[in-house]
């Protein structure tokens, strides 16, 4: 016997329809879940548009505004799936209304921002978790248990980078539905926020706190018409941001994020180098992870190709058969699966608002040192 | 509006969870098609098996006898996921019924089985298809695109394998419901049947039919324990086979599969050599394609990997965004959306029994020539 | 002190630019070596041609007829190197003459003119080798210690093949100095002699005799303007040649290879698939060695992929530092160091004429079954 | 007929062997040149030493003091090929000298050096280039062709690392003749002098000047013997650099190099995103170039992989067929051979000392940066 988890969604957009699909999926693959997500309801302020995705994913009604939709009782758990300039405030009101809360990242538009809704979530101790998809990519999750089992030694290095190409044109509008991401104020920052982001959450995980920055960035296209506005106006978010960081453990990092790499498309990379062995991973391959560990016998010593569709690898014993690769969609389902895991155990789904608030210091010290020019602590 | 179609599954196996989850997803993805599966039934001998089967994925209901799947009245459409010895029996039940069919791959035992099979359903007027789901791997029908172009001019040459090594431990068993691939008499051959005929079947749909081959086979391990009788008994399957072929349009064509190459999971590949350009594809790495174009420029002429994840890619406007790759399951979703269209053209859905009954010509083809050690033409 | 070698280059084509860059370097790189080869001289029937030769080199004289070289006392080793219609009266004339021979590959035109020669020079006691120079590339070496090792356990398959694409177009001429690998009176077979001989030699030295082969060959294009008389003439060469075959040791063989795979242009790849480990190798990065070693830990088994550019890498402690990768021409740097070392010790330096017989016999079994469509016993 | 060009040959190590071969090897490949380097005289204060090297490989004469050798009459060209604490003092002596020099890089310790010995060179007239051996490797100087061509358009990024790991054993000593690179006294620094000078002369060549830097540093290990002492000593090296930067034409750099990334040997790579195309390559497979051309056909679009051994890319005319690769001694010859094509035309040979200040004066700014962990301007 299942008991439903009813799910408000706010929002209907990319990442919309990814979260859906993981609540729809999770059921046939981990049948052992005694939780269901049942999809109650589906809120935006376009009546039409919140309909058609509410037709085409199954979800029973719909709302058109979302303080309506947090105010339902039927509601158990909130998916914040709006522009980052609405997540506090809804958080807020979700907290304040005990409901259980899924945000998309980053969790806030700033620092000061995701203190106030971690304070929220914890002082109503509603159950919270933020939609950093990538730790639940086996092959990541694979790289978490290697670096665990501390095969890799004191660690010296960590870089990562998230590539993309899809904003060179200078035609491109900024702003409305669609491109809400580039505009600063809806966004609060660009690549920092968008995808930094993800690599940062990652490089928490893995391999703890960042302890200080040094950022530039870069905007390389000045001004975009708005499509709100249908005016030229200036563009606020960064088009391109690097910085070198510290890891508390000693190690250094470097981080690289553009939407200005010709030829790459969605390419988050990321690398550990240990004393002993490193490994490294992208999402053009998501399925792969590559290592190389010096233990091995010295003349057939080489960087390894791991095909992570074993069923002993991360979550794939719920798939297919070896061999057989699964994708980018899959992470939502297995983010889905540990949320509900988490409501039976009564452990946290990491990371939770607490643990993105991190990356969220990590961004706001990022942006302040590009701004100002000088290395900046993570406080 | 749309019109349900009830499906009754007959099998459960690893194919009858990738057809289930096709059936499931369909309509999330492809929103526009008229008419949506539902899972009906779910038919099995083992009562016990098929209800856990049939809670797990949604089927309304249960059977234990095909007969009585096939009899009901409220089955549109009947999906045999069953060893191969049991096609036949079932498909000309199905046929005499007046229900579609979805039948798994290979057709039959053998040509005459599949022979029979495609008289019947063509005599009844029913709709039919084979899931040789590899042509819907995205870049595997845009090669199929490319090809249709002329781009690559004449053919010289066609490759193809299918390598597994899962089978290499001699104290593996044969038989029963997990390993009845290993059990002659249940599958009616070893890889031939279970590999090569998806290498022949995208084959021949991308560059046309094969006159002659020569072949051999190898069983490696020549007695396995039986499941069902506890003995040990002679190994009928081919543990690997490959064939020397020519091709219809003056191509030669090469050809093997196994399941003793230590290090390959599911490793299908083809390559295809033309006057003017070659394309390769790799199961391991199926979001991807390859292609040498002779006409780039010569400075900087080379292979190029293209990552199938763009909206203009095929089906993959169906899907998330530029870089982000889908995986195996998606190639079934894809069938069924293609089956689901073809009900409301009145076009075959390929490949149809007669599609398939051209691979099963090659396939019966190539284990002759290995018992009889030379050339055999096609019929 | 070092005892000079005085060589005697028959032949001024690519391979005797090869095979003189051996000569030249050897001394450099393996300093340890007792004798030294001299460039003594060069010879061929266009004077003009082989001065310029003999210039650009560093020969110290020339011939213009092969006899008189052959006779010159100060000539301590003839190296072969012309086109395969006259190997076995300059080698029998050599052996003759006492003379030690190093033979460009395939040895002869076939298995009785190969038979002849090593009759002749086992007769004489004269010193021989054959220039199968991919023996010693140091990723194929450190395959055969491997293999060597026993670490493979045992072996079920073994593939290569040899593709290029040069000789697509259909107005390239046949014969002549340049061309006459396409004339079959000079060459005696197209891609047989010329590419599947290289893989037949790594084949056995890495895994034994071949026992049968069944064959197919294809002539794409049928008619091209001799050089000679230029004349329209039948294509007497195979274009692509194609085959199966068991292996003495109970494993599978599959060879391939062609003139007509677009986008390749140099391609020698080979595997061998064992009970506990495979090993992959390709001429296009040949300074790599993939392996997949079943041994390593279930979670984190793959590919590696081994930069064979380490001091303890077969050959390369001679070379660089790690990391930096040599070329082809290092393979007769090496063959030339192995058979001056075997000057020292007194034993053969591999493959000796009678080695590369046992490849011809292979050849002419593939050729004769293609043409029969049948399968051949190699005897 | 050629004219000598008499060489004097300070240092043995790595690097006098690199350049040394070619010396001996631009004629044989480079037949067209009017001056042919001879191997006149070699120097170093072990004479034993330096009289095994002159024997292994064929230098005339040994001198035991760098003043004899740069004071003799028939030396034309002095190879500065000693660690970088001595470069500048030699190479005064030799402009004084009259003498032509070819520099190891980096040009000197610091910049106040290397400006001291441009002037020098400059006042004398003598020809001069360093040894920035990675713009001759095929691939890279067509990248550099690609370049120039406006292919790429606007340039947004480019990115370069140098990843060893060959320093990571605490037990390996400082200083002495193998290692004097760990000794900052003979080094002047670590990574920052050895390797990120290489990627920052390509970058420079590629993509113009840098304006602005910002670094971190670390030394990992703080102590190590030292090989003249006996002693622990603190390790005064940078063990790992990276740094921010932008260059002139509006770009976004970030560079990293480190000796402590475990499984990368010498893995030297460069990428460059423009409007238009990217490109990128890497020195553990420096024959290959990638390229993504956002003009070719939609569909297709991709990565290639050019595999850089045509006769029409760059140098390759010279040595083998298509698709067999040369390797990293390759660069050196080419080198050679530019030079003395140099000496006809009476152009520079780039980089000259003047070439190389410019990337010294990054150099310094990135080591400034980091002690000072702040923004420099690179004056």
């Amino acid at each position: 016997m299942t008991t439903p988890l009813n799910i408000g969604m706010i929002g209907y957009g990319f990442m919309g329809r990814a979260h859906t699909n993981g609540y729809k999926r999770v059921g046939d693959f981990f049948p052992e879940l005694e939780r269901r997500p049942v999809l109650k309801a589906a809120c935006a302020r376009n009546k039409e548009n919140i309909q058609a995705f509410a037709d085409q994913w199954g979800y029973e009604s719909i709302e058109t505004d979302w303080k309506a939709l947090v105010a339902r009782d039927d509601i158990d758990a909130v998916d914040i799936c709006v522009p980052n300039n609405l997540h506090k405030e809804i958080a807020l009101a979700c907290a304040e209304a005990g409901k259980m809360i899924l945000c998309e990242k980053p969790i806030a538009m700033n620092t000061a921002e995701g203190e106030e809704m971690c304070q929220a979530v914890e002082k109503a101790g509603v159950v919270n978790t933020v939609w950093y998809n990538y730790r639940r990519v086996p092959a990541v999750t694979l790289a978490k248990q290697i670096i665990d089992s501390g095969k890799l030694g004191r660690i010296f290095h960590y870089r990562a980078n998230f590539l993309q190409d899809w904003t060179i044109a200078d035609d491109l509008p900024q702003g409305g539905e669609a491109l809400w991401r580039l505009d600063v104020d809806a966004a609060g920052s660009g690549v920092t926020g968008d995808l930094l982001a993800h690599c940062i959450d990652t490089a928490i995980w893995l391999n703890g706190s960042v302890t200080d920055v040094s950022a530039m960035t870069e905007t390389f296209i000045k001004e975009r018409v708005h499509q709100e506005t249908g005016q030229k106006q200036k563009v606020g978010i960064d088009d391109a941001c690097a910085f070198l960081c510290h890891f508390e453990n000693g190690s250094l990092g470097l981080f690289e994020s553009t939407r200005y790499a010709r030829g790459h498309k969605a390419l988050y990379t990321l690398e550990i180098n240990g004393e002993n062995a490193s490994l490294r991973w992208d999402l053009h391959d998501l399925h792969r992870l590559e290592m190389f560990d010096h233990a091995d016998e010295g003349l057939t010593r080489g960087w390894k190709s791991i095909h992570v569709t074993d069923g002993d690898h991360p979550y794939m014993d719920k798939w297919w058969v070896p061999g057989l690769q699964i994708g980018y969609e899959h992470s939502f389902v297995h983010h889905v699966a540990d949320f509900l895991k988490s409501l039976e155990t009564g452990e946290p789904c990491h990371p939770t608002f607490r643990d993105a608030l991190e990356t969220q210091k990590v961004c706001d010290a990022v942006l302040s040192s590009a701004a100002e020019r000088k290395w900046e602590t993570v406080v």
